[in-house]
């Protein structure tokens, strides 16, 4: 591995990477070479251009000059050579001097993409903007990340669960459903998790987790959305309220910030030029009627005709928070029930209200969280009440026929997060592959 | 939680589960109240089931003695009273003395599930199913296992991806692909993330993992295939072989188990009647010709045109192996390349075979193995051998066409490998949420 060779002792070394860089100089040529953990400079001291008679390596060296000189970006190659410390290399004070270069695969010598090169050019050629760095740093950070959210569950003793993807019916809303040809019939790709976690409550498994995909058939193009995306999911029982998914939902997310910043807060900041801010607990609570005040006084008048916020609004209210009380993070609560999904339960004061939060952070949503109504009969009148038919919903209605203990959960878009953490512009820089309603590929 | 009333003192105590039995005696209540830890006797001494005017708590006495004669099973009840130790006790040596008992929701009085019921009632009823302790434990066990996989990766640098799972072509074959409406086009689930764990490796990432689903349009109704599944995929560069893909495999294999055993082994042992075995490092080795032979030797040949094992074969030499090396895992290596995919790498001194392998665990074949061709020539040959068309492949062979490292992995099914382990008889068993051709309900 490149990144140990610092930490040895100069002499004999084989390494291994893609070439990023070639200075083919007159009498000197140097190669970055690149692997997953770092780079280092090969210098080849002995270049030769013309046969030269009075050396007896001249065959070998006019061999290895011609081999250096024809090198394309990316090639993969196999190096043994000398390691040096030398402090004048910047690149990690060392170099190696070429004894032995073999070219594993040749790269095409025009690389589609440039430095300057558009996200979607870009995309077309994801793995090769893949190589960069700060790219590989992300997948690096999301590996960190989600590592330290399992260990937390792991450490509440919650069961980890896969639910299908392929479902009967919608489990969100109908209007943004894939479809997909199921032998005789139809069956729909699982918007989210939820039907599914809520039935681990009734089979009595306590607290359980998920990391998985999810599919919405959202024709939007904001940076914010994807066909397919990275549901973080969680659901527990035996709550008093969604105050309880609140405080599991900032203890989860200091253990993955705290994380990434111990492990990639240097390389971030070399990177991306930024400070890993680990939040503290607990986060501020706005209910959203109040959140709606705020920015109104501060100039902003939500412009819609149901109780939500907007975007705007989010970014806002973030801006607010950040100015009073300096947090990244603020949970909007007590969304109105006439804007929540039926299964969010209402308050016992004022059933106008649900017990539910989103998590907005940096001015973005990221997650939305709440007690879940796990009263059948209640919960069948808000379904009908939203207009749902009972019928169709039979399967997940049963789960509560036979008891269910109290219990809440959030549902969270990884590629959100790790947007925000590295304040990038689109989920898009974040996201492996991405996919929208024009990509599919590669 | 109910499995640390043991370690407590006598006192007054609050827990909260399911009415898992009720003994209603004349003179005497007993109840058994589980939750996701464990079970609990309860007791209501104090029954009553006339008005009696001497005594002063006749009333409380009555409506708990009536509400404890109506709990129906599967009841969610939450339960103040004192702690016991009582040695007769057989469930974990303490009782509670009921003196509050609060019902959370009722269940319906009918459970649709017996303990003689089949496989299909239970899957219909599944969140009923999943109550019984052997279930719980299934998934415990599921989420030891893999998280003492991740553990392994994360110690040695690996990235977790999250490859897309809507693609714009077939990932291995097009026989059992999914169709899905994707806005004006159409789109496939992918049948595994074989094309973009391979991107990684032309990315520079080094060493990946995933646990994710994957999808088969596979009609069979064996005990060993469902359409949806869990898959745990790796994929690593610079390696030399496929053995150094079989090194990490049983890696990931042994510390698993491990896991399993020391955590579960008791729990196991006592719902299962199982003791879990930790198998020795290395594996047995053998390439596939020589376990036909043997097989063969043994009284039974395998009854396929093409060069292939058969189930029946699989089982008769892991049989063997467990006679002769006292081993429950066998890889199965060098399959012809006619009944491999094309990107499976062949040997250097005879192109008819692959550096490739099976593992078969307890006589089922729970994951395919193999170093790829990362030569773009070479593979694009591979793939017209097999009458593909490299143009559908463009995406794919275009990773290679910018230098790859050698690189290698395997894909593996969890379902198989928790059916194996704790010895049941289907997937159906050990599947959260079975999805076949005739089944996507609950």
């Amino acid at each position: 591995m490149i990144k140990d060779l610092a930490a040895r002792e100069d002499g004999p070394v084989r390494v291994a990477g893609w070439v990023e860089k070639v200075r083919d100089q007159k009498f000197v040529q140097f190669v970055v070479l690149r692997d997953e953990s770092g780079a280092v400079q090969l210098v080849n001291g002995g270049v030769l251009r013309e046969p030269d008679a009075d050396n007896p390596r001249s065959e070998i060296l006019l061999e290895r000059t011609s081999a250096i000189a024809e090198l394309t970006l990316g090639t993969f190659v196999t190096v043994t050579g000398e390691l040096q410390h030398n402090e004048r290399v910047k690149l990690g004070g060392v170099e190696i001097q070429i004894d032995r270069l073999e070219v594993v695969t040749s790269a095409l010598p025009d690389n589609p993409v440039a430095n300057d090169s558009g996200i979607d050019v870009r995309l077309d050629w994801r793995f090769l903007d893949l190589r960069r760095p700060e790219q590989n740093l992300v997948f690096r950070v999301q590996t960190t990340f989600e590592h330290a959210l399992r260990q937390v569950w792991i450490d509440r003793d919650f069961i980890e669960i896969h639910t299908p993807k392929l479902m009967a019916s919608a489990s969100e809303s109908r209007a943004e459903l894939f479809e997909v040809d199921y032998f005789e019939g139809t069956a729909y790709l699982a918007q989210s998790p939820q039907f599914y976690k809520q039935m681990a409550q009734s089979a009595g498994f306590g607290g359980v987790f998920e990391i998985a995909p999810a599919f919405r058939a959202d024709p939007s193009f904001t940076s914010r959305h994807a066909t397919e995306f990275t549901s973080v999911d969680t659901e527990f029982s035996w709550i008093d309220s969604h105050e309880d998914v609140m405080a599991l939902h900032e203890e989860l997310i200091v253990a993955g910030l705290t994380a990434v910043k111990e492990q990639h807060g240097e390389a971030i900041q070399k990177l991306f030029g930024l400070e890993v801010e680990v939040p503290t607990r607990p986060f501020p609570r706005i209910p959203l009627a109040e959140a709606k005040q705020i920015v109104k006084d501060r100039g902003y008048e939500v412009p819609r005709a149901d109780a939500d916020m907007d975007p705007e609004g989010e970014r806002r209210i973030a801006a607010y928070v950040d100015e009073e009380l300096s947090h990244d993070f603020v949970f909007l609560t007590d969304y109105d029930a006439s804007i929540r999904p039926f299964y969010h339960m209402r308050h016992e004061g004022d059933p106008a209200l649900t017990k539910s939060y989103d998590l907005i952070y940096r001015g973005v949503e990221i997650s939305t969280g709440a007690q879940r109504e796990h009263r059948v009969d209640v919960l069948e009148a808000q379904a009908r009440e939203k207009g749902l038919e009972p019928a169709e919903l039979g399967f997940y209605l049963d789960f509560f026929r036979y008891g269910v203990p109290p219990h809440g959960g959030f549902g969270m878009g990884l590629g959100r997060v790790l947007m925000l953490l590295l304040k990038q512009s689109s989920i898009r820089e974040v996201t492996y592959l991405f996919r929208g309603p024009t990509r599919l590929l590669p």
